[in-house]
């Protein structure tokens, strides 16, 4: 048994908050996928002691389906998402299977230990992009998740820019030290400048902004990447001639291995991904709708956290 | 100097004829870039002799950008193409540097040996999509290309089916041994019956078309391949949402490199690859215009050769 500590307030939530996933969601579901926890009750032989500080991995697979068998359990033809299809963890006490469990160290706060379920994500973002050191790393879109991605891909070696727009996460990527690109500069020039003429290795679309992805393939190098990280619900107009012309590689980025979780808390712990300037705001599990409204407002804010123990 | 004794009309040429290329093909320009020709005089040390059987690489690049720097030379940010940007292989005499030349050998007729060009872009498409014997490959589109790749594909140990409209190509897809599924049948419902409801493991797009751009992510497995062969001159509606929750890759496959034709010749010579059903006529340069014509007509035609010497 946990007792939950903190849940982040993720994009797949406001979609849910808006009625987009209902055909996903139960009515009267419990959302929260995004959680760090206490153990307070474990059962001899799981590994787990009271006391521990863990998060929450929030993936259910079937383990026999071609994915499972090629070892994309989180892609699994039946996969279920605890707080999404199956009840998650917006709530103070909650019964979750040690397998989907990973402790934190003591190094990590409870804002920041929060945050891995997105660190996993974009660590496995940039992993499956292949970033390699010295690349030219473009981020379209720098709210929680791009942002992650540009620190990860950072980390591992690459130039990063990230193109935004919204002066308050302009602000804050600047002073994370991640070089910016706004509205009002031509992307294309901007990165034929910074790449000689070449395009970047990388881009990664975080958007789900048609104008991005009009603009995607316009900026990648021969052979380049561009992993499509956000959800577009409907159907996107994109430059197949490019595709073909420089032979460039798209691909789409999910959820995480659990090898991106045991990476993304190496990252977190360790100092090497500053998590911290992400968290706006923490609020109790009773003013959860004022925090999806704040979240879903834009402007001035990252992640809302939410606390059930307050 | 070579030559020329025949010489494939391919869609490109097809487009030029129309003037989409005009930006790209000088005024007076010679068209021609799928070229079988015999060596009447060569250099002393060139590797060639008087009588040698030969096909044109018809690819120039500069050797020192990105592109040619990590080995991409067909990709190259100075490409010029044989036969668009620069004179090609519609003519009697060519003189072409021996860099550009590959031996065939006398067990390939010499319509056989005109054929080398494009099923090098097909052997070049299915080995970039990384095509494994038991794999289930969909081919959009059962034209020259399509028709190469499902036979490469199958050559390979592919479980092969052709994705075609037109009863010409369908009668000569079916007289070739390959599965084909025309426009009567719902593509959805049979992909998920051939492979238990999985997708199909690689796409290849050969049409053009924006109806099969529509269709072909909705038909892949988990961590499947897409491949854009065709040319799109304008942005195509995509669905990034199956890009994104089944991890799908989908890449652009242009040209080839030199051990594709390396590869191309020993399919086509040892038989593997038969190519012979493609070629529909044979015409002198003189009807070049009514050769165009007859392509441009869809219909009961696969591939026209242009004979310089008749």
């Amino acid at each position: 048994m946990l007792r939950v500590r903190r849940v982040g307030i993720c994009g797949t939530d406001l979609h849910i908050f808006q009625g987009h996933l209902d055909q996903r969601v139960p009515r009267g579901g419990i959302i929260g996928h995004e959680t760090f926890a206490e153990v307070v009750e474990a059962p001899g032989e799981g590994g787990f002691r009271p006391g521990d500080r863990v998060v929450v991995e929030p993936v259910q697979f079937c383990g026999k389906c071609r994915a499972c068998l090629m070892g994309a359990s989180y892609l699994c033809y039946q996969l279920k998402v605890l707080g999404v299809d199956l009840p998650g963890g917006m709530r103070e006490y909650w019964a979750v299977g040690v397998d989907r469990l990973l402790k934190v160290p003591d190094s990590l706060s409870d804002d920041h230990a929060a945050l891995i379920e997105p660190l996993a994500v974009a660590t496995h973002d940039v992993r499956r992009a292949a970033v390699k050191a010295g690349d030219a790393a473009l981020v379209f879109g720098g709210g929680p998740i791009g942002t992650l991605i540009a620190l990860v891909a950072r980390q591992y070696g690459a130039r990063v820019v990230v193109s935004e727009v919204n002066p308050f996460r302009i602000e804050m990527l600047q002073k994370l030290g991640l070089q910016t690109v706004g509205p009002g500069t031509d992307l294309v020039s901007f990165v034929n400048d910074w790449t000689n003429g070449e395009g970047a290795d990388v881009v990664f679309e975080v958007t789900g902004n048609p104008a991005a992805v009009a603009r995607m393939t316009d900026v990648v190098r021969v052979w380049g990447t561009v992993s499509v990280v956000a959800i577009h619900s409907e159907p996107m107009p994109v430059n197949l001639y490019n595709m073909f012309a420089r032979e460039l590689t798209m691909h789409g980025s999910r959820l995480y291995a659990r090898e991106d979780w045991v990476e993304a808390i190496r990252l977190a712990a360790s100092g090497a991904v500053p998590v911290a300037p992400l968290v706006s705001k923490r609020i109790p599990l009773a003013e959860l709708q004022q925090g999806m409204e704040l979240a879903l407002g834009g402007g001035a804010v990252m992640k809302v956290l939410v606390d059930p123990t307050a």
